[in-house]
C-alpha cells in the first residue's frame, strides 16, 4: 500500500496532536495551537480537518489505534488464560508512559463526561470496548481453569480497570516512586482472589 | 462568630465556583465566567481574588473543606475498625454525587498533573492526606483485629482509592446503571482479602 504525501502529513499531525492531548487534554487542541506545533498554517490544517471537534475526534481515534496496537494486539499473541491477562496489565503500564502526559483517555474522560456529543460518545464506546476486552480475557481464564468458575468476568474487568486508574493517579499526580509496585501488588491481590480456591 | 457581608459573598462565590469546577474543570473557571455566574462585575470579583490562579486555588481549598466535612468527619464518628472504613467508602460514593459534575479533584487531577505550581502542589498534597486517612483507617482495623495483622495498610488505601476512581469513571463517563453495584462488589472483595484468614 502506498501512502500519499497528504496521508503522511495527516498522520504526523494526528500523532503530534495525540501527544499534546495527553498533556493538555482535548481542550488544549485548537486548530491554532496544533498548526503552530506542526509548523503549518491554520488554513493548511483546515484542509485536513473540518473543525476543532473533527480534529479532536480524529485524535481520539488515533489514540485508540495506538492503544490497540500497543496494548491489546500483543496480549492476544500470548497463550490463552492468565498470561494474556498479565500481558494486558503490563502493556497498559507501558502504554501509560508512551505519551508525554500519560493516558490520553483518562485526561479526556474528565473533560467530556459532562458534555454530550460525538467526543463523549466515542470515548465512552471505546472504554466499553476496553472493559469488554478485560472481561473476555477473564472469561477465557475461567474456561482454561485458571480462574474459578463462579467469577464475575465483567466485575473482574471493572476492578482491573480501577487498578489502572489508581496507577495513573499515583504515578502522574502524586509522582509516587512506588506507583508501579503498588499497581502490581493490587493486581496480584485481584488475581489471587480470582483463582480457584 | 459573626459573618460579615463580604465573607458571605466570598463563600457564595466559592461554592458556585466549586460546582462549576466539577463540571468544567479548574480551567473552566475564569474571573469572567465566575463573575457572570454569580452576577457580579469582574472588578467586584477581583476585590475577592487576586488572580485566576488565586481563585482556582481557593476553590480547591473549598472543595477540600467540603470533602472533610462530608466524607472524613462523619466517618470518624463511626466505631473504630471496619465500620469506619465502610463509612469512608459510602460517604465517598455520596460525595461523588454531591456536585453536578462529580468529584472536582478527579477533574482537576487530569488538568494539573503535568503543570507544576501551587495548584498541582495543593491537589497532590490533599490527595496524599486522603490516602493517609484510608491507610490509617486500615491500621485501626488491624489493631481491632478486623483485618489481618500482615496487611499493608498503605496498599489497602491505594487499592480502595482505585475502586473509587473506577466508580467515578463508570458512573460519569459510561453512565453504567450498575456503577454503584460494581463499586460495592469490588469493595467487598477488597475487604474479604483484608480480613484474618
Amino acid at each position: 500500500m502506498t501512502t500519499t504525501k497528504g496521508e503522511e502529513t495527516r498522520r504526523n499531525i494526528l500523532h503530534s496532536s495525540l501527544a499534546m492531548a495527553s498533556r493538555l487534554g482535548l481542550d488544549g487542541l485548537s486548530i491554532g495551537t496544533v498548526a503552530k506545533q506542526v509548523g503549518m498554517s491554520k488554513s493548511g490544517l483546515f484542509a485536513h480537518f473540518e473543525s476543532k471537534e473533527d480534529l479532536q475526534l480524529k485524535v481520539l481515534e488515533t489514540g485508540v489505534d495506538h492503544f490497540i496496537r500497543k496494548v491489546v494486539t500483543p496480549a492476544l499473541r500470548q497463550p490463552r488464560g492468565e498470561p494474556r491477562v498479565r500481558a494486558l496489565f503490563e502493556n497498559w503500564l507501558t502504554w501509560s508512559e508512551y505519551l508525554p502526559g500519560g493516558c490520553p483517555f483518562i485526561a479526556a474522560a474528565a473533560e467530556v463526561d459532562d458534555r454530550p456529543g460525538p467526543l463523549r460518545e466515542f470515548l465512552a464506546s471505546s472504554q466499553k470496548d476496553w472493559l469488554g476486552v478485560l472481561a473476555q480475557a477473564a472469561r477465557i481464564c475461567m474456561e482454561e481453569g485458571h480462574f474459578r468458575s463462579d467469577l464475575e468476568a465483567e466485575q473482574f474487568g471493572y476492578h482491573l480497570n480501577g487498578i489502572l486508574l489508581a496507577h495513573h493517579h499515583c504515578e502522574r499526580l502524586l509522582r509516587d516512586p512506588e506507583a508501579e509496585e503498588r499497581a502490581r501488588a493490587s493486581f496480584e491481590e485481584l488475581m489471587a482472589g480470582a483463582r480457584p480456591a
